[in-house]
Parts: C-alpha cells; sequence; structure tokens
C-alpha cells in the first residue's frame, strides 16, 4: 500500500480477512460507505439498511486480530495490499469478472496481496495463463515450458497457478527467458504451497509476482483452488490448457475463460494419453481452438497481429481506481448524465460518484458542463 | 462384367484404356451414344459433332490393342470391369464427383477394375476412409490400426490408398478385425504398388476389394496418385486424416472430401510431431472435426446414430445404372416433366432418356402420366 494512510490499510487488510473471498456483499458495503467505515460497521454489527448479508458473512471472523500481523508479514516479504483504489489495481481485466459473474460464483476481487517488483498491472490483455494438469507427461511439460518461454521472448507475462505439472513447467519457461510470471495461489502468499515449489515460488516472487486474495496464513483448501481459477483467467487475455484429463481443475479455468469471454486454447497430444482426454473434447466441442506452436497462443491474445506492449482503446481507463472506473464506466459514450444518474447505474453513492468525478476531471478523462459530464475526447 | 455381352465388354475395355482418366468428354461421349458405338467413333475417328474434344484426349492410344490382354488379366485374377450399368456401381457416392468437380479436376470415373468379392457398393456412405502419411510415426500406425479395426467391429468398410504407413495400418486393421477394407489404387489392379506390399494386396483383394480407374498394367505416376485421391474420397461417408505433414498427400484427399461435402475427421498428436503439423492445421482452420477415438469416426458418417447398416433416404437411388441414375436426378421433387425436358436437365439424348425411364418404370420409381413423368412416392 503506498498511497492510503494507515488506518485505510488497516482496515482494508481486515477487509480482506474478515470473510471468506469471494464475499461480494463486503464490496458493496465498501463501496457505499468507503473501507474504513465498513470495517468499523462489520466489526460493531452495525451495517447500514440493505447491507444484512455482510453480517452473515463475517459471523465467523468479525472479532479476528490478525490484521497487524498479517500487515508484518507483508512487510516482512517485501509484498504489498492492493485494493481497487491503487494505481496498477488492473481494474479492466478484474471487472469481467463482476460483468460475467453472479455473486455466488465469484466476481472480482476485494484486495489482492502481491508479492514481487512488477505492477500487477502488466498482467491483463496481454499476459497468457498456461494451465493444465498437476499429474503432467514429460511431453506436456515440455510443451508448457516452450510456450511460456516463447511468450516471455515477446514480452508477454505467463500467470499460471504454481502448482506441480504444467503450472510449474509455465512458471520455470518464463522465468528461464528472463519473463514475468505470475503465480497465482489458493493460500496465502506466504505458504509455500505445494512444498516442493519453495524455491521455484521464491524466484517468482523474486523476479515475478505471487498473488493470493487470501491473506498471509491462509492453508490451502480444496474450494480455494475453484475460486483461485477464476483469477488466474481474469488477469489475463488469454488462458491455454496444455494438457488435461477428463476431471482436470483445468477444465474449471477453462470454463472461467469462456465465462469472462476470453479467448481459449487447447493443446492437442495423443489421443493415447490420458491427459489430453480434457483439451480434445475442448476442442472437439468447439469451446477452444486448437494451439500448436506459440505463434498461435500470441494470436489469441493479438488476433490482428496488434503489438501486444501497445496501448489498447479500452485500456485508457485501466490503472484507475475502481470507484473511477465504475463511473467512466456509466457514462454513455456519446451523451452527457447527471451525478444522480451515474450513481444509479453505478451502484454508487452520490458522494463517492462526486469523489470519484473530481479525481476524473482532474486526470482529463471527464469534462462537466451545466450539471452534465461527457467523457472526454 | 456379368450383364453386358462381350462386344459391350470389350468396348468399355477399349474406353477405359484410350484416354488417362479422367476422361470427362469420352463420358460424355459413352452417355450420348452408348459405349460400342462411343469406342467405333473413337477408333476410326469420327466423333459426332460436338464432341471433337474426344479425339484429342484419345490421340496418342486409339491405336491400342491391349484390351483382349487386359481383359485375360483381369479374368485370371478373378477381377471384374464395372461400369455405370452394373448394379453394384456406387452411383450416388460417385455421381458427387460430377456435382462438385470441372472436366479439368476429375468427375466420376468411366469405369473402375475391381479384384475381390464383396461388392462395390458396400463402399460409399457408411464407409470411412483413413489415410495419412507414407512416412507415419508408429503412434500414427498404431491409431490408424486401432481405428480400422473399431470400424470394421462396426460393419463398416476401411477404404485407403495402398500405401506405406498410416494407408497400410489402416488396412491391416480392418483385416484383422475381419471386415471389408478397399485399397484404391493410382496403378493398374494387377501391379503390385508398393512392392513390400504385394502381399498385403494379396490378400485385400482376396478378402476386401482392390480398386482401380487404371488398365491393367498402368504403372504408378504421380498425377495419378493425385486423379486417385478423389476416388478414395468418393467412395467413403467420411474421411479421416490420421497422420499428415504440412505437404502431405492426405492433404489432397482431405481437400477432396471438403469439396463433396463428405465429413472431414483430422486426429491430433503431439505438436512436436512433423506428421502431426497437417492434421493440426485441418483442425484449427475448421476444415476438419478433431476426432480422438473411434466412435467419434462413426459419428462422423452416421451423426445421429442411425445405424450404420440401415437405408438411408438417398440409397434408393443407389445401384441404379447411370443413365437411370441421371434421369431421376433431373426429374423435381413434386413436378412432372417431358422426355425433352429431362434429356436437356441431364445431358442425355432422347433415346437414352427413354430407355432409362422404361427401366425406371419397371423399377417402379417413375410414373408417366399424358406424357409427364414423375418420381412415385
Amino acid at each position: 500500500m503506498t498511497t492510503h494512510d494507515d488506518s485505510e490499510r488497516r482496515a482494508w487488510a481486515y477487509l480482506a480477512s474478515v470473510a471468506e473471498p469471494p464475499a461480494a456483499s463486503v464490496i458493496r458495503l465498501v463501496a457505499a460507505i468507503g473501507p474504513v467505515d465498513a470495517a468499523a460497521a462489520i466489526r460493531e454489527r452495525s451495517v447500514p439498511p440493505g447491507h444484512a448479508g455482510v453480517i452473515e458473512v463475517t459471523e465467523a471472523r468479525h472479532m479476528i486480530t490478525t490484521v497487524d500481523d498479517d500487515l508484518a508479514a507483508c512487510d516482512k516479504m517485501g509484498a504489498r495490499l492492493l485494493t481497487p483504489d491503487d494505481a496498477e489495481w488492473p481494474a479492466w481485466s478484474l471487472s469481467a469478472l463482476d460483468r460475467a459473474s453472479t455473486a455466488a460464483r465469484g466476481g472480482a476481487p476485494l484486495a489482492l496481496w502481491v508479492r514481487g517488483r512488477a505492477p500487477l498491472d502488466v498482467l491483463g490483455d496481454t499476459a497468457v495463463a498456461l494451465v493444465g494438469s498437476r499429474a503432467a507427461t514429460s511431453y506436456g511439460e515440455y510443451v508448457a515450458g516452450q510456450f511460456a518461454s516463447g511468450l516471455a521472448a515477446q514480452g508477454r507475462a505467463v500467470v499460471s497457478g504454481g502448482a506441480y505439472g504444467i503450472d510449474g513447467a509455465a512458471h520455470r519457461g518464463s522465468l528461464a527467458a528472463g519473463g514475468v510470471t505470475a503465480a497465482v495461489l489458493a493460500c496465502g502468499i506466504d505458504r509455500t504451497y505445494p512444498s516442493g515449489h519453495a524455491r521455484l515460488l521464491e524466484e517468482i516472487g523474486a523476479r515475478g509476482l505471487v498473488v493470493s486474495e487470501y491473506p498471509p496464513g491462509t492453508t490451502a483448501a480444496k474450494h480455494r483452488f475453484l475460486t483461485r481459477n477464476r483469477l488466474v483467467a481474469a488477469l489475463s487475455g488469454a488462458t491455454v490448457v496444455v494438457e488435461a484429463g477428463r476431471r482436470s481443475g483445468a477444465t474449471n479455468t477453462a470454463a472461467w475463460a469462456t465465462r469472462l469471454g476470453r479467448p481459449l486454447g487447447a493443446v492437442p497430444g495423443s489421443i493415447t494419453s490420458a491427459t489430453s482426454v480434457g483439451t480434445h473434447a475442448m476442442i472437439a466441442d468447439g469451446q477452444a481452438t486448437l494451439v500448436a506452436d506459440v505463434d498461435a497462443v500470441a494470436t489469441l491474445v493479438t488476433p490482428d497481429g496488434e503489438d501486444p506492449r501497445g496501448p489498447a482503446p479500452t485500456r485508457s481507463t485501466d490503472g484507475l481506481p475502481r470507484d473511477q472506473f465504475r463511473v467512466i464506466d456509466a457514462i454513455p459514450a456519446h451523451d452527457g448524465v447527471s451525478i444522480d444518474e451515474i450513481a444509479f447505474s453505478s451502484g454508487l453513492q452520490v458522494d463517492a460518484v462526486r469523489r470519484a468525478l473530481a479525481g476524473l476531471d482532474v486526470a482529463g478523462l471527464v469534462d462537466e458542463d451545466r450539471g452534465l459530464w461527457r467523457l472526454r475526447r
């Protein structure tokens, strides 16, 4: 945290711990009254009308006293707690989760614990998720490594889940080629899970990014892998499944990519290999595009041969604090709208809209004329 | 030949030899004046007006005296010369070539030399062509063999080209499971090409079908492989490419299947294998469906789970002599037409139309009412 005072930082750390992610009701409360007041309301069990759901999801943890320890652990690792208010928050990529999801499935995360020097928004549009079986074959690990190195050579970040098998091979391939790779974990960023990847995760933390929505100390659990998978897909411009058996967890990440409208690729293999049954099914069903080389993977994320590092038109709003992003999203392309209308469309309180508009005005993104706000050309 | 007298048989054998297939102009001449007159006209260099092209394509060979030798060789092998007049001629399957082709690319064959006891029309709708690289990998040969055995167990014929690699493995797999397999050759059915397949071709001839449009003695030549490929695709309800490099001949057979509107499948493999580059490209481009097991192959030919041996609605005209088939094709579904109109649409002479209608009337397929012919329900 670089931009918030200590009370805000402590409030965010409390909010990130007080409910099991994804916690849509807590996120809504923060949007409505801000993090400091939200944290106080939860602790004091007195949330505003319309936010009763928060009481329920924070029942078990509202008394936690681990916030200072979590932040100390974070500082000790040289890590940071990122929130939608931070400039490096990949708002565009993550907001796709809100557009695609019901609350039950999980929207955007409330906050992210991040270890590593690269800004988190190196992920997103041009990054590629390489995922697949833990019980990978040597073929699958070879392909994952080759693809990751090739993507790194093109300046693309490689996102994966830090697991054995395909994930590990993808991270290693990216590191070997000097690329940025991000491991999105289903446990705290201070845990070494799986234990055999202690050194790999250390290296990713030093040269890439280790990311989690779970506070330090959180242990991996089955449901957290599924919740985590949505972030792997959301933080990547495209997802490629390298190897997957019939019931691989990678098919869940693939489903998220599809749900988010992101391109999905799958690598073919021998039809006699159990770990290619899943990828073949995705291709045969038309869910995934067959990708047989790294150029085909790159084409998934930049179909028209765009420069992967060039600014895409949608990215002018990337890196905006979440409220500003929601406000921008609520202003029509060719029309002026009042603050009340923006509050209605964005779901933000009028005060929050006013604050966000002030920021956007300073940033040169909006104009006001007789009470109507427009996007600036 | 079972249904023609000797002069007709000798005429067909002459016509099958006198021009390099595909010889559309010769086929048109036969349709116009019958095989005996067509053979005489070509030999005497006096074709009817409108058929001048025939003189040109028969220039080099019109003096041939090999007809008796060809027929003797055929008899000695226990083989037969099939023409569109034979009941086992797969008229529906082969006529797709006329509908899809320009003359330059090759329409239906004039006649076929066939060795083997099965009737030729066991090929067609439910048969599957398994094709691929001569320089196949052990993986490709294994898959071809497994698919062929599985198809044989379902009562489906397997069509291929008799070559080394995928073709040979497909034929062997079918034979091993007691199935009918057809080798469509780019040389005479008496040639053992490739030489290492002498015993395999012998076995196919004894238990399956060896098929060629080239007269006995014809040697294999590069252009004949391309011409032959269209027959492999046309004689099969679907084509599956098991392995193919970037410039494999199998991609030509695949293109024919597509042109004929027949389903095309392709088998995935390791992306590090040069012999899967072609199949992966077909799948990635959407030209072929990925097929990873024999059930997926079967679904290509009977998508709705039909019984592969049940009669398809289109097959009531299968096995018809070619002229009758062309006449049926020229009668609209819900309307009566005159003999002149049929002659115009079918491209047949009025006399040929009259003869064909007589046969169709006897077979119960058409009705006449005041000079207008209709399809019988």
